[in-house]
């Protein structure tokens, strides 16, 4: 923490901050300036609060200079955490391709696309049984009997399954059928969900808020760690901004940032950001070409029957061809990664 | 709905757009313009998917022409709904005032904030047993030993209490303690949550999330209504946005959207908004100013010693002062409510 | 400027760190902490760039302490500047009201809004000459011959008059006319035009842009201001963000805020941040409780006639009935105004 | 335009709605829905004003079905525009590599700049001889000077120059002397710059605002082209939004959205958006994968000594690297390009 006071604040200011920090323990610093002075913190264990000093007259402003996260850091854990998942990995350097109707149907519907995206080369199915929609009168899932479907698909296929949990009931069903658990962008913050996730053996998918800067995501992250569950795969699937073209705006340079700050794998879901399945294929690639771990879209074999977002699903074929194109982008990404500083 | 074709779209696509129409049962109107056609669509009981037809080739756009909201709109309910808490009412002309601290921490701590707010006038005490925090490491409120302080202080002052509930477990408690059940902005989206809160018998405080648009907010009450509870109050504490000298932006202008579009009551948080106890004063008078049914505010005896958010807590006194300043502006405003259109 | 190196980083890294401190002739502080090192720069005159030190290896954040605006800063001037317009007086603790249409559009019509608005008490006349329109097929105003119908409603009423300039060429002829210049929202950064104004010796009302943050708004304010004019008035007109119920969010907690950083007026405009003539009365009331030194707002004769955001602008007994209230929340606030931080 | 009626609007409300229509020469068409009624127009040669219908007792909403762009849009022209510079083209299907620093400095550092990107295989050389920057005190540019160095760096390597032109004196200097002009973010809607640009005989590089829908990006576009110069090239380089891990957030997604609504070419600079050398080749990346026409990046032989923006600024190695991996995937792209719907 660095502590930088007011032009013309008085020494009894300073003083009062001086002995504030003595008094909880740490060492303060004086370092005098021709247009102020601020006041270096040491010895102090962790993050400090910035109000405790920022409510003492005469300071401006309290700079932290820790970060809030642990776990999640890469000033902590150096080395990239790789999440296995089936017989694949997510992180490391390969890429993981996750695809599959945005809600489990039917038997047919969902056998289907886990057979053709199995042969087009995806490593994972998702499908989503549990549907947190904006409206009370939109289709809400088939609920277990999703679960139930997606396990056969699996054992028809092969595929590890992906799917979301919504609350304590719900969770007790995924953690009993699915392969990774996914917490959704609306529930980014739900953190007494988190904590229940945390507890599981499970890799846990989690969806960045369509308004949670990469500190919150990372903060979230450090809720499932924190309870003993290591194995958390980010996902960036646009954020809330002005622009009124895409139904939200992909963050694809949250990818960077977030190698920077974290050890974590970070995958990316197009179809929810844009909303359309026409521009789905360009965001898929521009996520791997920007260095995603993975990518998750969706693929119906009939949008336009779809119970849930059928306009940005993917036809299969179209599907399988984004695939060939992403692996391919994959092998020139891989041969020039630029150090992250 | 209205469905818009592509200028230089083919005869064939527009038989084929009033072709689905009839198909679904209703009445397509074909429209034709200078540069291009449009095709209206009536005798639709509901508000239909827009996808359903922007899939149709030579389709430009299918634009709503319905609220995707019933029960939460001022059109199904054009009088305004009025809450009873305690002995007073949130909505229907008056100002209603509840004041607390961030947390609850100990008994002295919120008897002499609950006493002072009295005395002051407030309407309502508020006050956290259940914290969402965004870090694991802070203070996550006292559970349901909080409760049990907040009904004692109730006891004392006679104030109805205002307090969160952010899971399950939590819930049954907090009806079990509370006068209005809590659903913060972190879980506005929670829907599992919302259908919770809409089976009680008891008023609900949902604040809208930092990156909620009106129509979410609208959705979300409509979640909680549609279960059978109709007490909602909205309330709004502040979106994200790029401005940086405040913690979030509060949005004032939603108050006389809001008020066009639904019956239901809204107030104004301003202390987590800009997260300065220095800056509430002023938001707290402009949101009575733009017509608020009522603000909530943190007090706290000893600000410097909140174990939660104590920067953004005002003392006694301040509040006290507060307190008059809104009820005087709120004699000027009610002198003249301009008609909503 | 505080350097925070990277846990993990080398004694070379932070020597390296220390020479470079030196020299640039300042004075490097070590301090060491237990998870990392910080270096407090002192001796330097001004703001530092930290991108000279965040590119040296082991360095993980360079922190300024200095703000990048010293003119326009209340630590360099911390008395309120109060700006003359005719015989009044923007800042210093009165209400400024600024009224009139959005553009001249005829004598009529101008001199019709002028006198109604000066019998209404306000303080100015504004309409503009020179429009910038979003599309160059809207009326792009009168040009000269509005500043002359400008200065004869001005003749006719006393009011003083304000009015945007565009570039080089306006800005000749509205300085010849005017008594107040604009800077619109979208020339906030149009540097050559900053310095322009700034060599006048005439008030300057300055808009933020929609996309501005406070910093920027004051830096473009020290444009003007570094060239020798100190009568800046600041101007919020709200911002872009996600929210879709309003045309721009008024951002009105960055009245506290500016007040905090700056010594300038700062005055607010509804009517083009709500874009609809029903919701201005409430921002305007919200503006002054917040404790704005002015209001600039649009009335219309006729607005259905209006040329340019006839949807916005008042009806002029509107705007009277509203100058009304507005003024008695001034005296509300006024009696007590908290102490800026 | 679709005119929708309140729900419980009367008769009288209805047939004023319709007269309205009638009187501007158009045909109202109604349409009776069980819930409410709407009115379609038919008739209008272009956009009509929405606010001239919401003003209107009954009207609930206004919505305009035609764009108000046409000689940008794709649907007045459905072929892509291709943009001559020098012996090249932007748009039509190749890729397209700006390079060069942000300010020209001296004669050494351009030149060595402009050898080495010829060399690595970019197409054009950019380079600031006017900046416009936030603040008053820093580095303006080199002015008229930095034209004569770019063009002897022409001269040199046979690389055409990419220039910024900021008002009317420095539009006339940099005509004389650039192969494409451009027009920063912060000028996008200096409308009076637009129309200057606009009678010029040279490409015009027209950056989109950090607030800019895009709408408002192509009626920019519109104002040059109405002024007779059908060479707009636009640029993506970053947004403002709440997310701080990144200067700007970069709105990948508006290419393909900019592609189904306009036939001028779009390119992509990376270097602004993310201000951080490190996350420029990703970004870049990202930007040829998600369908660019080209991208525009800087390198600086020396950034730690660069007098502008040094920090985002990749060596000449790292430069010519990127550039290759950008061939690579321009490659794959371009073998599968989905249709635009």
């Amino acid at each position: 923490m660095v502590i930088v006071m007011k032009k013309g604040s008085s020494r009894e200011d300073l003083a009062r901050v001086v002995r504030a920090v003595e008094e909880l323990g740490f060492h303060p610093h004086v370092l005098p300036g021709i247009e102020r002075t601020a006041v270096g913190i040491t010895g102090n264990p962790g993050p400090l609060d910035p109000d405790a000093f920022e409510r003492l007259p005469g300071v401006a402003r309290a700079i932290p200079v820790s970060q809030p996260f642990k776990l999640a850091s890469r000033e902590m854990t150096p080395a990239d955490t790789v999440v296995r998942v089936g017989s694949k990995a997510i992180g490391g350097g390969g890429l993981f391709v996750i695809a599959g109707p945005c809600a489990v149907e039917t038997a047919d519907q969902l056998l289907e696309s886990a057979r053709l995206m199995k042969n087009a080369g995806a490593d994972a199915l998702r499908g989503g049984a549990f549907k947190p929609r904006s409206s009370p009168y939109s289709f809400q899932g088939l609920g277990k009997e999703g679960l139930v479907l997606l396990a056969k698909a699996r054992e028809a296929t092969g595929l590890p399954i992906v799917t979301e949990a919504v609350d304590e009931a719900s969770l007790e069903l995924v953690d009993e059928f699915a392969d990774v658990v996914q917490v959704g962008a609306r529930n980014m913050q739900n953190y007494e969900l988190l904590k229940r996730v945390g507890r599981l053996k499970k890799p846990v998918l989690l969806k960045r808020g369509m308004s949670a800067t990469l500190e919150d995501l990372l903060l979230s992250a450090e809720y499932v760690l924190a309870q003993g569950n290591p194995d958390v795969i980010l996902c960036e699937r646009g954020i809330r901004t002005f622009s009124r073209h895409s139904r939200y705006t992909l963050d694809l340079s949250v990818l960077p940032a977030a190698r920077g700050l974290s050890h974590l794998p970070i995958i990316v879901d197009p179809s929810h950001a844009v909303g359309r399945s026409d521009r789905v294929p360009s965001m898929a690639r521009a996520a791997v070409a920007a260095g995603a771990d993975g990518v998750m879209f969706e693929v119906h074999p009939a949008p336009d029957k779809a119970l849930s977002d059928g306009r940005q699903a993917l036809l299969p074929q179209q599907g399988a061809d984004l695939i060939a194109q992403l692996r391919a982008i994959a092998t020139i990404v891989a041969r020039k990664v630029e150090t992250v500083r």
